[in-house]
């Protein structure tokens, strides 16, 4: 029996998991909803997906990705917004790895994602590469030298409160202007009713025949595609904010190639062109010495979950 | 006889100089007024430095830092608007390298400057800190788990245009609402100058005795300090600027400690108060669980030298 390595990956939705084999191959993947029972019913959730994951082989590790803000070191959850209960404090790892016997790591979502992309994704043979998740909110990871940047406590790559903006909107963080109150899901759709509400995207309006709670990224992203103008600004508008973030993290960071996941890179063309002419306009001067490409995520939805897994083995090789 | 490192710092106005010990002990500092004769005679002058400290021991490896882009794998100067001259394709540390003998690095003034405060000054102890230098422009460094974050081609630190105000000033780079045009000593001097011009700053232009063109950081800073609330306005104008920036930079990359060199952190507790208000206003939730300290960088304008020193010695051990 080959040891494996299982990653679990907790969102406000869905509990994703995956095992992986210590070289790489996927041996099991499943999920479960979240529970809205309390966060003791999500973390049982969470221990019984690991372990039919688990079944065939040892588990010699388990990686952890949640939605929010942790204490790599310690293991434990700080502030977990998108997830109901309350998390504060618990160690959610350790009593996965308690339950099954295994070493067990903690880590954010979107770093799980990041380094799902550096081993099997778009970032394969970059050594420094960024990733922004543009999801409902905005979240991101760095890879530089080869290595993920982690920072002082684990946090590094929290791209979405970056201020675009200082005479933008509010953000719901309690600033102002954030990449998240201007550039995300959430703040493409605000965007979208708006705008349906103004009369200004007729071809949306009829796609989601009148009802503007169905106005998704998704929706306007297909609007725009079939040719509403209105859909189009917005669309565009959002790949300018993101060229902003992205021409702010290629100077700070130097990075040889930026991975846009999330929905929204689904927007294809009419986003990522947009981005290159911001990114132009901004720094173009810097990009002549300093190249850098903006692809699409190569991984889905799938990515927080194998990312854990491929942490969880990188952790136990290093231990 | 010890063997001993040099390090040669390239200003728009002087050329600086330092040797250490393989212990960090200073053996020897010096300068020279940059030429205004053309590349070869600074080249010339920043051999004759080097050899001037070389002197009374071997020189183990020797560090060039200039204040501009560059590629450090090719030790090639792309592009230094602030040195009159055609440097683009110079290979200024190899060059001196060849005259005295030694192997030789190139690299950016504020990396070098972050690396000195990393070994010598206010980032010892400190594994994750970011450093900003705001003088005429705005450069930086960032040191990682204990490692000068360099990025693909070792531009990583390049703060100075960072997106501020989506619809903030022209910059001199072409962009517009960068760090550069609206939080640097040129920033500040030019603000100065439209509000003396103005009737807004009575204590300032009596200060410069009514002529608009001695006014800089530091005539600001002092007309602050003595009072003027004109002047006063403009250091904490400046002081929230920086506060977004370093916002920016805690999300993203997680230090510990943030310092900020150049003469604008000569305005004390008038600029760092108000950058912390700003850091409480803009980003106060996430330093409750990943909590910063800003600080004045701890060395003077040697920290280039002394910084281009370190990196030869850390260099030529890696060697």
């Amino acid at each position: 029996m080959t040891s494996r390595y299982v990653g679990i990956d907790l969102g406000g939705t869905f509990i994703k998991g995956m095992a992986i084999s210590p070289s790489g191959e996927t041996l099991a993947s499943g999920s479960r909803p979240t529970s809205r029972q309390g966060v003791d019913a999500v973390v049982a959730d969470m221990i019984s997906l690991a372990r039919s994951l688990g079944e065939g082989g040892p588990i010699a590790g388990i990686g952890v990705a949640v939605p929010g803000v942790l204490d790599m070191a310690a293991g434990e959850v700080l502030f977990l917004p998108n997830v109901a209960g309350d998390w504060r404090g618990r160690r959610a790892a350790r009593e996965l790895g308690e339950a099954l016997g295994a070493p067990a790591w903690l880590m954010n979502d979107v770093r799980a994602a990041t380094f799902a992309e550096m081993h099997f994704g778009a970032g394969r043979g970059y050594k420094d590469f960024v990733m922004i998740a543009v999801g409902t909110g905005v979240g991101g990871g760095i890879v530089s030298a080869g290595r993920l940047l982690l920072g002082s406590a684990g946090h590094a790559g929290e791209v979405g409160h970056n201020a675009l903006d200082a005479q933008g909107p509010d953000c719901s963080c309690g600033g102002w202007g954030c990449v998240e109150a201007m550039a995300s899901g959430k703040a493409l759709s605000v965007q979208g009713r708006e705008l349906v509400e103004a009369g200004g995207a007729p071809g949306l309006r009829a796609l989601v025949e009148g009802d503007v709670a169905r106005i998704t990224p998704a929706t306007i992203a297909r609007a725009a595609a079939a040719g509403d103008d209105g859909a189009r600004s917005l669309v565009r508008d959002t790949g300018f904010r993101l060229g902003i973030l992205i021409g702010n993290l290629a100077l700070l960071l130097n990075p040889r190639r930026v991975i846009v996941g999330g929905g929204i890179a689904q927007a294809g063309a009419m986003l990522f062109d947009r981005i290159a002419e911001c990114l132009e306009h901004r720094v173009g001067w810097y990009l002549r010495y300093a190249p850098i490409d903006v692809v699409p995520a190569a991984l889905g939805e799938e990515s927080g979950a194998l990312g854990a897994t491929a942490w969880a083995r990188d952790r136990a090789v290093a231990a």
